[in-house]
């Protein structure tokens, strides 16, 4: 099943989306929001999967043509935006390049931060920004959406938890997190609002490309048009989800609504090497920091600049036949006015 | 204006408080939810004045007696949780506790975290503890709801923003947090689900109290009905909540509903010391990792332990006539069952 909030109010107006992400059905009469539907999932899921089904087969009332540029954030806004780091390969580069090592428990003790959930952007609004020196990059994630999972959910329980999946552009101000990190206190100014796909799907549309735990399948991001990343989204990914979710809920539940996010997808080349560019062959990037590390390792600085105002990332995934499964994320770059 | 939120589904029932907080009357016809009259405050405040006036002189429909343990945490979950280290007091004392140095811009540019904003506990809701070995501690804090504010509002505006106050407890498990913000991301472990006060009131009800910026009482904590902590919530505030929202919203917008912290409030004694027990004549503590760290410093090591299981911590703040301003948290913690 694929789902999408329509841009109206704050909350998006829900609508059940076809397969083919071609055509879309109102679903104010099962929930008038995502939010209202995972609030009462058991409820819902079926009827909204009734609507689906009929959808596809070129049945449904006031069906309308699907257009993503009118999608919001599949949740606008949400109650918690917990954010993995869960391809250790990143993690790994990044500290190389300003030559610190890697602690050993970093591979058994996922990364994961809170972010800001209150104003996420639609997959086609501009990342406003205030100057190009913050370092503005893009991050491509994978993300899913939980149910309500107890306090202290094990890790074989934890994938059951699971109701949507979604591509999300992690923006992230590079100029800013230092500083901001040096302080203790995780990440504030550095984590700007992120965008998501236009629509979220459930892990059964998936087929064999989700194994419960992982989705494999290239995450694909374009900067400017060019090919920047193509990694494989199954592999190396360190941490599963189950485990992601088990680690957010190790202190406190969570409640049905949660994003928990993978962290930038990042595969070393089948070379050994940590990343090679498309350009040359390799598997690329998703994110603008990765390449700059590389080059930074390879030649003492980087040579690839953040994104500047006018820049456009766009980041999507295909499903065996080439088909987007969620929509691409497709953003500019933009001066914000005040 | 007084404003809770009677426990009832996942969002709870907005409900106006009379001033002495003895009765309540239902809301509904204004808005469902307290998120709800935020996200349409311009036409609902005046609505809620209307009926807190009527209230207050014994008029209204429907008015039943207020009970604080029927609430939820007048958010009971909330769009965003930011909570700033605004008394800088409290964190010289942590870093001294440990050898650090305080960074001079600490004093300039505020320390603020993202916490998890999707479970908050009623006030008077247990605080349920995996294991004592955790260090759980409370954070007595004063804590603002912002309107929508944009990106980049400077500090002479901010201010305006404010929509209402509330009382936190800022649970803390001291025993997960130096190896997690070792990480380098911030909090997450160390900081399960907060609670707040059971009303939650208007600039305006605070009278001279409120100075637009700072909010000038003492805020009471008893841990197992013994006085713990009386600073002044307006002194040795280095970071006026103004100045926090300014920071919050510094890249990005904050939505109607945003909550952000003082941080724990934390006094110099009259006599410059760095904060006496309340029992030796001082002003205390907002938190148990304080007088731990007096302790620390004077002999070595800390004698007060963090909670046990059964122990019950009560915040509270009165007015200039000893009458409670938002109602008393008073929580105990308990042995969570999985």
């Amino acid at each position: 099943m694929k789902l999408a909030s329509l841009k109206e109010g704050r909350d998006g107006r829900l609508v059940v989306v076809s397969r083919d992400m071609k055509k879309a059905v109102p679903a104010g009469d099962i929930a008038p929001t995502l939010q209202a539907a995972l609030d009462d999932w058991d409820h819902c899921r079926p009827l909204l999967d009734a609507t689906y089904h009929a959808l596809n087969v070129g049945s449904g009332r006031d069906v309308f043509d699907f257009d993503p540029a009118a999608c919001a954030a599949p949740l606008p806004r949400a109650y918690q935006w917990a954010d993995g780091s869960a391809y250790v390969n990143h993690v790994e580069l990044v500290r190389k390049a300003r030559g610190a090592e890697l602690p050993e428990s970093f591979w058994t003790d996922p990364l994961m931060y809170q972010g800001g959930s209150d104003s996420f952007l639609g997959p086609r609004e501009d990342i406003r920004a205030i100057s190009e020196d913050h370092g503005i990059d893009f991050e491509a994630e994978i993300a899913v959406i939980t149910g309500d999972v107890p306090m202290g959910v094990p890790v074989a329980e934890a994938g059951g938890h699971v109701r949507l999946l979604m591509l999300v552009n992690d923006v992230s101000l590079r100029g800013l997190i230092p500083a901001e990190l040096a302080k203790g206190f995780g990440f504030f100014h550095g984590k700007p609002s992120s965008a998501f796909s236009p629509v979220a799907v459930t892990p059964d549309e998936l087929g064999g490309a989700w194994d419960g735990a992982k989705l494999h399948r290239p995450l694909l991001s374009f900067l400017n048009d060019a090919p920047f990343g193509k990694p494989e989204a199954g592999e190396e990914m360190t941490f599963s989800f189950p485990q992601l979710i088990a680690h957010a809920a190790a202190t406190r539940p969570l409640s049905a609504g949660t994003i928990v996010g993978s962290g930038t997808v990042s595969n070393r080349d089948a070379d050994g090497s940590p990343g090679k560019p498309v350009a040359e062959g390799g598997l690329g990037y998703s994110c603008i920091a990765e390449i700059r590390m590389i080059e930074t390792i390879a030649s003492g600085k980087p040579s690839t600049p953040f994104m500047r105002f006018g820049d456009r990332i766009r980041i999507d995934m295909e499903d065996g036949d080439g088909a987007s499964i969620f929509g691409a994320i497709d953003q500019t770059v933009v001066r914000y006015g005040g």
